[in-house]
């Protein structure tokens, strides 16, 4: 860890180093000394791409969500919308170590949003296109109240990946997909296809 | 503020010192100078009560916490468990100005929680204690799948104020105690009371 590569980076590179940083110590020891001593680059290097820590945080926080979001928007359509929204959700779940590095990283940066404006406009942008994805499923299948438990949905889920990253022992995989379960089929009370989709895969 | 005390201070100042710090400009300046600074103490008055860091923080979590679940337990029980749950639960959503800076540092502990072994340990008997505290409500009306629903409706709240603390404008207090309620409905679904208490108070 102790090498030093003086030749140049890349804006993409660094945002990885910075992902790990946060995952594996709290994103509250992503300096930018530690970002580029986990990408092997000195210091100027990363202040050759952002003059500011803030800009390197913005910056990580938009590919991190951009690459979510792709994820998110490649679910089935042609699945049965429980499914769909299962499928889709329980990308936000740490249900394996890769969600949870993720899902301790976009917390660190939810709770971040709350002193940044930048990061906190990215966040907004975020929640409100999730929402939105949620909300036109619920209201193809003629749910009651659908941007309202579309709302629901999405904070259950994030809710449930900040319980558990801390308290992983009351939150097992198993138990996070069967309350995230109870919690669509819960969602679609009162919808058209309400009897016919009660059942989730399991 | 740059005055400074060399006398004596308790940890409960230190505490609310702390709790001011991280409220206002996140809990990753919660350093142990900028607590002395705060409380206008010495670093030396902070180190004669916390021998570390991480020691300050877990005495300001636990007491934060305590505190927090008085208040949830204050609830009068002869309310009408609907509106017992929104009073309670409402607690934890930032609906004023003082609900804010709590949402702001209970979620800030709850993702440094994911790096700490002993903030992971209060948050899992918080959350322990939050969840068997509304899963009894739930059995006392005879609410299906009682101690699942009642996990669901803590991550909602958890996750309602970890989504508003960063996008206030997208989740106004109304719209925070709207959503709180519908969920609260939908988790009383199939409920003996259900049917009678569907309406909550304004």
């Amino acid at each position: 860890m102790r090498e030093r590569r003086y030749s140049s980076t890349s804006p993409d590179r660094l945002a990885a180093a910075l992902f790990d940083v946060a995952a594996e110590s709290g994103l509250e020891n992503a300096s930018v000394r530690e970002v580029a001593k986990r990408a092997g680059v000195s210091i100027g290097a990363v202040q050759h791409h952002f003059s500011t820590k803030d800009d390197m945080f913005a910056f990580a926080l938009r590919k991190f969500v951009d690459e979510l979001l792709s994820r998110l928007a490649a679910v089935q359509e042609d699945e049965a919308p429980s499914r769909a929204l299962f499928a889709a959700l329980s990308q936000l779940l740490p249900l394996d170590d890769a969600r949870s590095r993720e899902a301790h990283v976009i917390t660190a940066f939810a709770v971040r949003a709350a002193t940044s404006p930048t990061l906190a406009e990215i966040r907004r942008k975020t929640l409100f296109t999730i929402r939105t994805g949620i909300s036109a499923v619920l209201i193809g299948i003629g749910t009651p109240e659908a941007e309202t438990r579309a709302a629901l949905l999405l904070a259950t889920v994030d809710g449930l990946a900040l319980d558990a990253i801390g308290s992983p022992a009351l939150y097992p995989p198993e138990y996070l997909q069967h309350v995230l379960e109870t919690q669509i089929r819960l969602t679609l009370t009162g919808t058209d296809a309400h009897r016919s989709e009660i059942e989730l895969a399991s």
